[in-house]
This record gives structure tokens, sequence and C-alpha cells, in this order.
């Protein structure tokens, strides 16, 4: 069973893995799966995954069998596990509980070689529509307290498998960055009486210059104090806190503005690794009127990360209204 | 001028690089500059960097020429400048600062393939001496609300020069790490009344199985809720707040475990790239009884970070007790 610790000076959990544990050899033979190569994601390879929890197929197609859209099955090799009830213990001074939690794989389309930027606005909504499916399914399960949702794309972002997909891990405990930005946005809630993101979506509609697209419900920009080169928020324009409330077609909406954003990130950095990584509110909670739900996606272009996680401080050589010109295409 | 912007949500200020700023096809063509390359910190060289700040020398011989052991000169490339006043301004709902502060590189020796691992006590040192030396002076700058100190080894780890080198910003902000270490040891301090950090040590000299080295005045050993694999700490074990009122007897004693201590990681992890910050109370405080300066230590092994920055959630698969036992060189 994985292990829960909390970091008792900063108060945040991590993930310690017990079983199948690296040891120093390990970390040198790590490598991408790449074209051309047996992928247990492919159309056709499907029972080399666990067994699938919900999938898009043509009608007439059996579970775990070709014939599917958009896939989502168990992680084979899951940071947390499923079985088993909630325990909290301390050791020593510290604190620890057993690692109970939902690991699933959400594989995004059969073709291998697609990406985001090239598929169809239908290919990306269901995708979309699988986050929200697992997110109401999971958020019924009382142990969970948060959802998180990610997508790692090319080896220096962390991607084991080339084939696109996108994770989510439920959580017993909700991670120190949501909780963060909660306490951020009630602060800014406290001071001026609006939602801090609602505030930011009005201030970038109005001064364009870190703006990249907009489409009727979202936004997709460069944020002001931007920690990375050409990172990117993709934001609804009204308030919502939590993502698995979304509309059929505000979802459809999003789906082309994810698309058309990654899309030109794959044309200005000639395909980067990235992060993509979706906020949301925690499990249990009613509209949040503090919380705004949005997308944030992370082209991982410079090797200084190690420093700024250590430190909490980032130094970020490309001004965020330059990359958004680059972005928007005006320099090319 | 470089700009501090802050984060309107989570409160946390970026340095953005107005000047030579980064386009996309600069981040491809970074390389580490190698062995048998032109090095700009190499004896000899003395005049491709600016004019040195402080060195350790022979006797007669003049600044700026070959004959030094440490030598600290301003960052060719600086993150912040030195020159000007201090000024905030509000920029729409945004908030920023010009960019001021000290940005200065520490060569630390004039042997290009020298390392930390292999130097001699005396050699390791010097090098800390460098750092208390250029702390108390710049500490004399009530600008300065902040000395950040740190070392990148590999281009992994983020250093763009294979040169042994240590860096050190001065800030005119407390990086939000350290705001929130030291609110973390507030609470802890509020709940038991004893320094968290001192109860860490005698936990792990207690406990003994994350511990690696144990000195006269320090020990080195895994954090319970470790972020990364291998990740180390160096902590004192009596009481001190800032780094800079060190002893030189104590000096002496870190120049050890940390060079046994690196001596380890290197032998271990086949020379990983890591990075190394040094955690120390910010300026003009006096002695606070709930903070303990350290150093975090972390190999860089894995490609997970981006994800792992971007949610503020880290999975560990190495368990530091098995870390631990590797350092201990318990398993070879």
């Amino acid at each position: 069973m994985p292990e829960l610790r909390k970091d008792t000076i900063l108060g945040r959990w991590v993930i310690i893995s017990t079983e199948r544990s690296k040891r120093p050899h390990d970390f040198v033979t790590e490598k991408l799966v790449a074209n051309g190569k047996f992928c247990p994601f492919c159309n056709g390879a499907e029972d080399s995954t666990p067994p699938e929890i919900w999938a898009i197929r043509d009608p007439n197609t059996a579970p775990n069998t070709p014939g599917w859209q958009v896939r989502v099955v168990a992680n084979k090799y899951p940071a947390l596990r499923i079985e088993g009830e909630f325990n909290r213990t301390g050791v020593g001074m510290y604190d620890m509980m057993n690692g109970i939690g939902a690991h699933e794989v959400i594989i995004e389309t059969p073709n291998h070689e697609a990406t985001i930027g090239t598929m169809s606005v239908d290919e990306v909504d269901r995708i979309l529509l699988a986050y929200k499916v697992r997110m109401l399914d999971l958020l019924g399960d009382r142990r969970f307290q948060y959802i998180l949702i990610f997508r790692n794309r090319g080896s220096a972002a962390g991607a084991t498998l080339e084939h696109p997909h996108s994770q989510l891990i439920a959580l017993p405990i909700v991670p120190k960055s949501v909780t963060e930005e909660i306490a951020g946005a009630n602060t800014y809630y406290d001071f001026r009486e609006r939602c801090v993101f609602c505030d930011i979506v009005r201030q970038e509609l109005s001064d364009k210059v870190r703006l990249i697209l907009e489409t009727e419900h979202f936004i997709s920009f460069e944020p002001f104090a931007s920690r990375f080169p050409y990172e990117t928020w993709i934001i609804p324009k009204r308030h919502y806190s939590s993502y698995e409330h979304i509309e059929n077609n505000v979802q459809r909406d999003l789906a082309l503005i994810i698309r058309d954003t990654v899309n030109r990130i794959n044309t200005v950095l000639d395909y980067p690794p990235y992060n993509w990584i979706l906020h949301t509110a925690p499990a249990h909670q009613t509209e949040m009127y503090q919380y705004h739900w949005h997308f944030e996606i992370m082209p991982k272009l410079t090797q200084v990360a190690g420093f700024e996680w250590g430190s909490g401080f980032y130094i970020n050589p490309t001004p965020p209204e330059q990359a958004a010109a680059d972005l928007r295409l005006e320099n090319m």
C-alpha cells in the first residue's frame, strides 16, 4: 500500500511509493515508448491494459475490444489504491495515512500519432466529456476530497508513453496548491468582494496584450506573473467553480479553444513537451463564489525547474506580453 | 530593467526579464559549456567575467589575474540590477516593482573538473566562507529582504556552465517558499513551543532510518515526506536561524559533512544533476526561535517535475528510508 506522508513544516502531502520502489539504476532506464514499438494504448491492444472503466464506442462493440474513440482504464502502476479504509496515523512526530485513491488513464484516441492541436473539435470534446463523466462518478465516493486531472506530453514533461492520454488521480486530501489558490482567492474576495479570476478575465479582455484567443465562453492568455515562458491559461468568462458542472455547449466551446490554443503552442514552439493541469474546486463543495476553474498549460522549455521548485522563486526569461504576441502569430 | 511581478492569487513574486528576452528559437540552442571548450570561469580567463567583488588569493597577486582559490563576480547576465531605487506600482489590477537586486556568481575553484565530493575540506570551507562574507556584505544594503544562495550542477538541473560555481541573488522581497516555511514553523511552535527543525533533528537521530551521516555539529538525512528520490537535507544540530552567523569551526564541520554527503550522492547515483539551496532566515532579523537554517539537496533523477510544480502534488517513487540506506552504502 502506498503511503501519503505529510511535510510537518509546510503541511504538504506527498505520495511515497512503497511497492516497486525505484533504486538508483532504475532512473537511467526510463524511456518513452516511441512510434514503431508496441503501444498498450493502441487500437487492438485492449487486453494489455486493465479492463475499461468507461468508453465511447461504436454501436455493437464489446468492452475491451477495438471500436472505441475514448477509453478510460485504471493505471496499471497506480500511485494510489482504490481498496481499503481511510486510516490516519502518527509516526513519531510525523503524520501519514494509507494511500487510498484512484489513478485512471484517459486514452484520448485510438490514433497513436494524433495531437490535440490537429484533432477535430468533436475528438477533443469527447476527451473533455470523459473528464466530466469520471469526475462525477468518483465524486460519489465520499473518501475523495479532490480529483486531479493532468496531461503530460513528451518525455521531458514526464510522459512515459507517447500515445495521447490524460491521467486522473482521486485524492483523500486537497493538494496544497489548491488550498493556497483558494486562500489567495479568499483574501482578494475579502478585500474587493469580487472573484479574483473574474477580475483577471476582465483585465485581460481590456488590456488585450496578454490575450491569445477568445471564444464565446472562454479566453486563453499568458498570466501577468507567468512563472514559465509561454505559460498559458484557459479560463471560462462566466464564473464556475467546479469543472464537472460544465454544460454540453460550453464543453464544446472549450474543446475549440483548447484545440486552437495547443495548435498555436505546437506551431510556435515546434511541438514542445508540456503539462496541462485542470484546476477545479475540491469535492463536495457547493458552487464557490471566490474560486473559478481553469486549465494551466506549461510548456517545458528550460531546465531550470530544479532550482525553482526548490526555492519557490521563479525567473522567467520571456515576458508574457511577448509570448502572447508570438502565440497570436503576430511575428511569424 | 527587469520587473518583479506579483501573482495576484498566490502572492508569489516572479522575475520577468525584459532585456535579452528569450524567443521560441532561443530555447533549443542552450548548451552546457563542456570540457575542452573555452570556459570563462577558468584560471587565466579572469577578464572574461565582470570584475571580481571578493576573492581568496595567493599573496601578492592582483585582482582579476590568476592566483585565486575562490572568486566572486557579478553575474554577466543578471536576473536583477543593483542600481536604482525601489519602486512599487500597480498595473491595472496587478502589482509589480522594478527588479532591484544583486546577482553574483561564486566561482568555487580554479579547477574546471573539480567536484564537491572529491574536494578537500579546506576547499569546501573556502566556498562556505565566500557565502558568509557575501551575505554579510549584502545584508548591509537595507533594500534587500532575502539572500538566496543556490547551486545548479549539470544541465538537467539548469546549469549553463560546467565549471563548479554557486549563485547568490539578493532580493527586495522574501520568496514565498521561505514565508511559507516560517509560517509552518510558527504554527508548530504555537502548538508545541519547540522549533520544528530541532524536533526533526531529534527524531532523525533517534529513528536513524533516514539518517545518512552525523558529524559534531550536523546531520544529513532524507526527509520523512521527501518530494524527490534521494532528496537530502543537511542541518545543524544546534538551533541557528541565520547562516551568516556561522562560527569558523562549525563552518569547517559543515564543509566536511557537505563534502562527504555529496560524495555519497555522486557514488550511489553516478554524478547526478542536482540543485542545492540554502534555506536561511530573512534579512534584518534577530535570531528567530522558530526557524533553523539548512541546506536542501535535490538530485534531478526524474522528468516528472513539470506536473509536480504545476499541481504542488508530489509522487516520490523511492521511500526515504530506502534512499538513506543506499546513501549509507548499506546495499553496495
